[in-house]
Formats: C-alpha cells, structure tokens, sequence
C-alpha cells in the first residue's frame, strides 16, 4: 500500500480551503555571501514565517534536479519516479489540445530546408499568423488521409503541436531534430518494438509536410520532438475528494494541472492577474495552485537583480493570500533556480506552512538558510499533499 | 531487503538493556503559545535531554494520524503500512483470549432489541455480572453447534469479544452494528468472497443470540464490529533475538504487545504499578517497553490543564527509570494528542534517547520545539527499533 492507495483511504471532502503558492524556482545560491532569497526584502513571507512553520523539500530525492514536470507532480502528492510525463504531453495539454488515451503527441517547429539541409531550425521565426496559415494549409490537406487523423495546433511563432490519433501507437521514440543547423533532416526512431507503427506514422507524415510545403521557402519542413502518449494518472479529485483549481499563465503548468484533473481558468500576463482569478473563484474549490513564473525566468537568464525583484514583487502580493484567511497557506517552490546556475538545480527548496493546527517553530525570516532549522525538517516534497491534507483537516485517522 | 531481514541478520543477543517509555499522545500544540510539554515542569526530562540526544518522529509518515495499532507498531520496527491490525484483534489478546491463526474474532456489545428495532446500543450498560451471566448462557448453549466453535468473552459492562474458531474463516467484512439507536439490527457483508463464509456463520450467531436470549428484556441482542484474523507477523525474539516485556496496565497495549512476542504482566491502575512491575522484573528481559496512558487520555479529553498535570506526573518517575541505569532509555510518545484538538494528530512527537554510546546534542529542554534541533532531526518512528539496539550493542556490522 503506497501514498495513493492510502490517500484514496483516508481523504474526506470538507470546507476547508488550502492555498499552494509555487514561486517558480525559488531557491538559490549566493553571490555577495547571499542567496537572492536573502537579499530580497520579503516583509510579507518573513511575517508568514513568523506565523508558521517551515522545512527545506527534495522534489525527487538529494541531488537529483527536476524538470518542472516531476517537481510539480511531487508537490501534488505523485510519485515522479513512478509518473513520468513527456514534454509533448504538458504542451500539447497547456495548449489546449484535447488529448485522449491512445492519441501521440509532440512539439513542432516550422523549420528551413534547402539542398537537403536544416539550414534554420526556427525557420527565421515566422511571425505566428504565417505558422497559423501553414498548419491550416496542413490539416486540410491532411484531412485527406483517413488513418491516421493527424492535427496541427499552432503555437507561437514556428512553434506547433502534432497530433497524431490512429490506434496502434505507443511513445518511446527519439526526437525526429537534427538540434542544429546545416544538418540533414532526421527520422524519429523507435526505441522499443511497440513504437514501430508510431515511427512510420511520424515519418510518413514529416515527409508529407516537405511535398506539401514544396512551394513555401521559409518554413517548408518540420521537426518533432517529445513524442508523448498521455499517461493514465490518478486525478486529483479521485485520490484526494478535492476541488482543486490552477491559478497559472503559462501553458506548460496548466497542462500538468488539467492532467491531474484540475480546473484551469484563463489568467492575463500579470502577477496581479493570479491574484485577481483566485478572489474570483475563491468560492469555487477547495483546493488552490498559484504558479508566478518570473523568479525561475530570471534564474534561468542567470540575472541575479531581476530574480530579486521577482522575489519582492511576489512578497508584495502575500497580504492579498493572507485576507482570504485560507485554512492552510503553503508557499514553496517547485525545484531551485540559482541564477549563478543559469537553470534548475538539486538544491532543497524553502517550504512554508501556515495554519492554525500547526504548531510554529522559531523561524521568522523566510530563507534557505533559516527554512532547515523549522519544524518541518527537511523533507521529500511528495509529504507536501499530506502535509496540506491534515493540516486542512481532510485526513482521516489511518488504523486503530 | 528490508529493515526485517537485515533485523533478523544484524542482531545479537547481549546482556545490555532497553527501556522505552512511551508517554501516549506526549505531543501537543500551544494553547497561550505553549504546548503542554512546554507548560510543565519537567526537571527530570529536561536533565535526561541534557545527557541524551533529540529528535522529533512520524508515526507513520508525515501528515498521517496514526491509530495506537500503527503508531505502536512502527516503534518497535514493523512497518505500520505492510503490518495492518484489526481492532478486534487488539481488542481480544489485551482482554486476555487466546487467539490462533484461523480464528476470526469481533469487538461485541449487548443490545436491547425492542419492535425489531435497535433501542439502546449499549443494553443500558448493564453491570458487568450481567455480561458474565449472558455469555454464560450463550457460551453454554452454543456449545452445542459443533462448528463453528464459538465463545463470548465478556468484558466490562455490555462488551464482550466474540471468537469464531472453524476452518475457512477470513476477514474484510463490513460492522454488523446499525451505529444509532432507533434502527433495526444490520447483518455483516463480505468485502471480499473470500469472507462469505465468515459472513454466513456470523449472521447465524447474531440470530442464534436473539433466539437464545428471547426471555430477556434489556440486553436480548448482540452487535459486533472490528471482524479481524490474526495477521501473521513477526515476533520480536526472531527479529531482535530480545526478551522483550511489556510494562502496561490497558488492554490493548498489553494485547500489541503478546501479537509480537512480548511478556505482558498484570500491572495495577496506578502509574506507581509501572514502576513497581518493571523493577519487579528487570533481571528478566533486555527490553522493556512500558506504557503511560494518562497524557493521551487528558488531550482527548481537550483537558489541557490535566495533561500538564500527567506530563508532570510521569516526569516524578523518571529517576527511577535513571536508577536502574540500562543501556539505551528512550523516553517518546506513540503519536500526539494534542488537547487542543481532542484526538489523536499529525504532528510529529518528542523523542529523547540517553545511552553511553550516544552523541549528546545542545538541547536541554524536552519538548517538541526544541527536539527539532536534536542531534537526530526528524525521522520516521520505525528507525526507533534500530536505534536503540545499535545504541544497546545489540546490531552487527552490515556488510565487510
């Protein structure tokens, strides 16, 4: 019997209302003796600390970096190791494609082709009317093949996803991308017998493209990676008898998120947009995932100043958490981002709790550094759903 | 291979000995911003925390409540999970009915049936003579049905514990008790066709009952709930090589304890009988576990002042338990009841071990917040066992 079998057990529905705040890729290291997490002013978060208790999260376990896929799926309770997703997947989900068990998926670029070569992976990036135009052009003649159902949904600027809906496909299959330019197109390939039928699928249909775009000059070819199937992943109102809602602007997170069974609703560009769609749809669930993206963006550009300021943009907005009064408050992030690293790390992230069954420690300054002397220890993030659970009151008893 | 059978490779007999003393739901939250660990006067635990070194524990992991079957289990290292107990079980081997592997046992209660309604659920708590009388009689009539063997145990009051001995019998079957009064008596269902048996002789005896008892006027029904089986489970001697003692005056600790080999002893009411019992017989054994249950009876009573007082009380005992100077003394709680919430909880518990082989830490006050900082972090309850044999001598080296 494992976390989801007990969970499925033990979980009751009630009022009771938690609220996650995810600062993407919070957690840092230092540049001047101080982490960026140290030198930004965080008035809010330090008086939440004061209030609450806190620990340091493993997403997977010591040492090993996530991708944004495991971390999340961690800190709602899943397993990484036991579920993993394809990137194809959260696109194609966070793009609102409708996918179905037995449906492939992948990301595509529009790319350039002449003489043989990939002479521009990006195709000059086509302006998004123009990728609009191609795939329209695509699907409708596609329409054409009876088997399989392939379909094109354009993203930004080169930027699609492929669908690919025709029984008999499995995923395990290398990236069909060169990866650099002035290199000759590539076949996907399988990996394991089972791919075989989604092989020639994809690379029938790659070669269709270039006979199709035969009289485009710019973006006449395409490339695919991330050939995913979409997993079979318990839902969250299943294991849990929750709500839960997504409060995010970024495709990628409201795709894991409708995965799992969440709501997702649609949120403008701004921070203030979160705050303003979780007052609206405060009433509606019980459970909610509050994604800010700008601290893991500036990490990853490794700016040092901007991740601060991300930091202190977010802080400003804790009062507007704080008024709703939820019954549990958490505020951690999904994997660290040190911009001295330029992109995700292994190092622990910082994790606040805030409720009143919880009992507070002595940490009033909400760091990396103060965050491992909490209460809370320092923890796999998959204890992060149980943790929220009982402190919500939403967990029964386990035995006699 | 698990903590089991790396248990039943590493472990040597020797002449050290192990005290555990377990203050049951020790753990609390603040009430005026201390908890009742951290309102009591504890002078003696505080000097044992001086010498020894902390630790906060999960029962089972965090978020989960633990009933007193799992939180137990998991200190004398069984995997609460793997090793899951029905409270009948419990129930009968601490009222003292000697159980088999193929019995199936129920926690039993006399009712008063009246129109083919469940009037009283509890037969107006007649005396316990009465509960002797009636099963009595029913023990001598059923005596007559060859198969199943069947046999009331009465207990205090209208409880009793209901043993069915025939082959075939299997748990997972559903409360044969309507849970209110005022509704008319409910038959047991198979979870499981495995349990179809069972649910058959079960329902014939909750007939045969009514039949048996139709001259009576209060207590002329039975109900039973917690149909269990004896697990099949480790005994401490085969994983330990321990002569373990259990040093407890409630049925049910008392009954944990026979499922996995320990001697039990009558031990009186009062917290001097513990202490009595277990000097009475330390030259017997090499592991002694000893149960106080008033700090858990007060916190679910949400009698905050009464649990200081009980923490207090225990605390006047401790240095007896230093005078008989064993090996390991670890001094915790099985879970944590805080008053503040009536139950049992989540939140993690105290843990304090003293030992010539430990690393003393800094902390010099036993109580939750400041056992975090301890030298042993916050661990799950199942890493006690072990623990504690290696601080007694009593665990090889693993591998060369």
């Amino acid at each position: 019997m494992n976390w989801e079998d007990l969970a499925k057990e033990l979980s009751v529905q009630t009022d009771s209302k938690i609220v996650l705040l995810v600062i993407d890729g919070l957690g840092g290291l230092p540049v001047q003796g101080k982490t960026e997490l140290e030198t930004a002013q965080t008035h809010n978060l330090d008086r939440l600390a004061m209030k609450g208790c806190c620990g340091l999260t493993d997403p997977v376990f010591m040492g090993i970096t996530p991708g944004s896929g495991p971390a999340h799926l961690a800190l709602f309770g899943y397993d990484p190791i036991k579920h993993q997703l394809g990137r194809g997947i959260l696109e194609a989900l966070g793009s609102d494609v409708e996918v179905r068990q037995g449906d492939l998926v992948a990301r595509g670029n529009f790319a350039t082709l002449k003489n043989g070569l990939i002479v521009d992976r990006r195709a000059g990036r086509i302006p998004t009317s123009e990728c609009e135009r191609l795939c329209g052009i695509l699907n409708k003649t596609l329409a054409g093949q009876r088997d399989p159902e392939t379909t094109l949904f354009p993203g930004k600027e080169h930027r699609f996803v492929a669908r690919f809906r025709t029984a008999g496909l499995a995923d395990g299959l290398t990236d069909a991308d060169p990866q650099k330019d002035h290199k000759p197109p590539v076949p996907t390939k399988p990996l394991a017998p089972e791919a075989a039928k989604a092989a020639e699928v994809i690379n029938r249909f790659l070669d269709d493209v270039v006979k199709i775009l035969k009289d485009e000059t710019v973006a006449n070819a395409a490339l695919l990676r991330g050939f995913s199937v979409p997993p079979s992943i318990p839902q969250m109102q299943d294991l849990y008898k929750l709500k839960p809602a997504t409060i995010a602007n970024y495709p990628m997170y409201k795709g894991l998120a409708k995965l799992i069974g969440m709501t997702t609703y649609d949120v403008g560009p701004e921070t203030k947009d979160l705050f303003d769609t979780l007052e609206a749809h405060y009433k509606e669930h019980d459970f909610f995932y509050i994604h800010f993206k700008k601290t893991d963006a500036a990490g990853e550009d490794g700016n040092f100043e901007a991740k601060v300021r991300a930091i202190e943009e977010i802080d400003a907005f804790i009062p507007r958490l704080d008024a709703l009064k939820p019954d549990v408050l958490v505020i951690t992030s999904d994997h660290s981002t040190p911009s001295l690293m330029k992109g995700h790390s292994f190092h622990p992230n910082p994790f606040l709790l805030v409720s009143p069954t919880a009992l507070p420690d002595e940490i009033g300054v909400f760091t990396e550094r103060e965050c491992v002397q909490g209460l809370l220890g320092r923890f796999r993030s998959i204890f992060a759903m149980p943790l929220m659970l009982a402190h919500a009151g939403k967990l029964k008893k386990f035995g006699a």
